[in-house]
């Protein structure tokens, strides 16, 4: 694709926009909330995988990086990133010599335990690295995926990384990926309950440890409690249906990524076939089953996905000609930037720049 | 990664296997049953997305690929096709450039015809491709995706085309991908309805087109009715848990991709968390709502992805322990190749080369 392109008009679509004012108005507001509270953050790269994007949350204030795998991370040293936390349960030691590397590049690099059998296979990997790694401690809070269950697994947890030289417990944190669904009232109270939960283990294993949650659902309102020390947000940069939609914490206009797809067939009234289907918006449906909405307003949405096709319905789809092209903001943005190679970056009508998807497919 | 390892254990995980003589032995089988009836065979590289892969199927005998996007058949050329048959509505007038050079290269380039509408649009990209293109003509056969709906349609469709210098109509195709989830005895039940739907259309239109049917669960069935001329399946060659355990197409010995994953985490009795999610395996699920299945019969399944986790479940799955390995069969083996940008090759243990998804994210 060429790079000197000026308008969207001239794009082959299927292709996926990113609209850089709206994503530094959301990166400034969720860095001046978590300012306000003096909660630092860590956002998770997970959802864009972008140097480019990384660069400009450190620019905005992030102290450092979440990342879920080693790969993602050494793509990301050259955001100029001096601290990464890799959030995964590390357990192999084939990869020691890749963190050593990393860690040998940054100022501090962070691993996390999530119990206690996880922890000892972490400590053979740790002496494998013979580096000085932080431990940031996992606590299941409602999501039933990795993290300590009971007080017990989490004082064990405290002993195996005691015992390793290379280990130094430094954090304890959750991944509150329930919240998504919740309505505005019971995320309050559901966040809540997860800072009780974090804090009953922090208690009881070293009350000086501070807590690090990390959901775009949540990140603003644990800021405001003045309980937790660092968020750890994904997707609040771009958004998509789940975060405006569903879950209300950011506004339609305020999303920053959608997919341009042209109608490529009106088989008959009330269908019309777009040349983007799972291979461009992954199979995620929102939480009321659609695969992407028109983002201007119109009542038109993917109602299904084949592999390369989308089928729009809805009541003003026969507004639609063959050769129309469409924007859709996707229901979960972080599995569309996952599949494309590229971002196509926007002004208004105006292609800026691509950038591409560096630590896409990045996953060991 | 390194390209000189030498057994799988040296792999660093979530990674994707591809058992070379499983699939050379699938290759062969097609070509073979194809063969037997006269019935060439021009596979749909959707699912593989690979040169190497494309190289052994036209070396066992295939006429031409089929594609579904242009930036596809351009990463093709490189497997010495010399016809490619691009699978879908084109109708921007943007890739006649690149229509254009793909037919220099080729001695024979096909588009797809799926309604008047789109035919019209197809023409003018024709006239300004201004090289010789074949048109295959669609028929919806109860996909209810792209394709004629009546005789009427397809009537109009061959006045267009043969209203355009640049066109030809040469033949008439469908997928008929509403076959996935038929039993065996309904698959030819199905098979015959689909192809008296196709014969109907194409006899209104010139009783002389041969017909080209493409899903890898009718493949051969269509071969041994001695009705079509063509057949163009797409995941044969690889298989999954739809192929497989689904349609009853093939054996289970005989799938030749699995996700290798590690086990990373053990938090509670009867759950074993792995290292590989949605971003491995897609969202993709079963016909039994799995996300896969242990390769080794072991009672072990995906029932459940996040983005970078796997959650194990069954009643061997307390079997496992942290850092044990496991192969896992995917449902659906075209989305988890097209997340991929490489696949190991691996003959037993060993690791005997890595081939690039080199189609992988060509969406356009």
């Amino acid at each position: 694709m060429s790079t000197n392109l000026k308008t969207i008009d001239e794009l082959i679509t299927p292709v996926v926009l990113l609209d850089r004012a709206r994503m530094d108005k959301n990166i400034q507001a969720m860095q001046d909330a978590l300012d306000a509270h003096g909660v630092g953050l860590w956002p998770h790269i997970k959802t864009h995988k972008m140097v480019e994007v990384a660069k400009r949350q450190l620019a905005a204030g992030a102290q450092g990086l979440t990342c879920a795998k080693v790969g993602e991370a050494e793509v990301m040293i050259a955001s100029g990133a001096r601290r990464i936390f890799i959030a995964h349960s590390l357990v192999d030691v084939r990869v020691a010599p890749r963190l050593a590397a990393l860690a040998d590049q940054l100022d501090e690099l962070r691993v996390a335990a999530t119990s206690a059998g996880q922890a000892e296979a972490l400590a053979r990997v740790a002496v494998a690295t013979d580096r000085p790694l932080k431990v940031v401690m996992a606590v299941d809070t409602g999501l039933h995926r990795e993290g300590v269950r009971d007080i017990e697994g989490a004082k064990r947890i405290a002993a195996i990384v005691a015992q390793c030289p290379q280990l130094e417990l430094a954090a304890i944190y959750t991944h509150e990926g329930q919240m998504y669904g919740a309505t505005p009232e019971e995320q309050v109270e559901k966040a809540n309950e997860v800072l009780q939960r974090m804090s009953e283990v922090r208690d009881a294993v070293d009350p000086e440890l501070p807590l690090w949650p990390g959901c775009s659902v949540t990140a603003k309102i644990m800021a405001a409690t003045g309980k937790v020390q660092v968020a750890r947000p994904g997707a609040y940069m771009f958004g998509d249906m789940s975060l405006s939609v569903s879950s209300q914490v950011m506004e339609r206009g305020d999303v920053a990524v959608h997919v341009l797809a042209t109608v490529v067939d009106r088989p008959e009234p009330g269908l019309a076939l777009i040349d983007a289907g799972t291979k461009v918006f992954s199979s995620d449906k929102s939480r009321s089953g659609l695969h992407g909405i028109a983002a201007d307003g119109r009542d038109i949405h993917a109602a299904a996905l084949n592999e390369e096709h989308g089928y729009l319905r809805g009541d003003d789809v026969d507004s639609l000609k063959i050769g129309d092209r469409i924007q859709l903001m996707p229901p979960h943005v972080c599995t569309v930037i996952n599949l494309t190679d590229q971002v196509a970056v926007v002004e208004g009508e105006n292609v800026v720049d691509f950038w591409q998807v560096a630590a896409r497919g990045k996953v060991q």
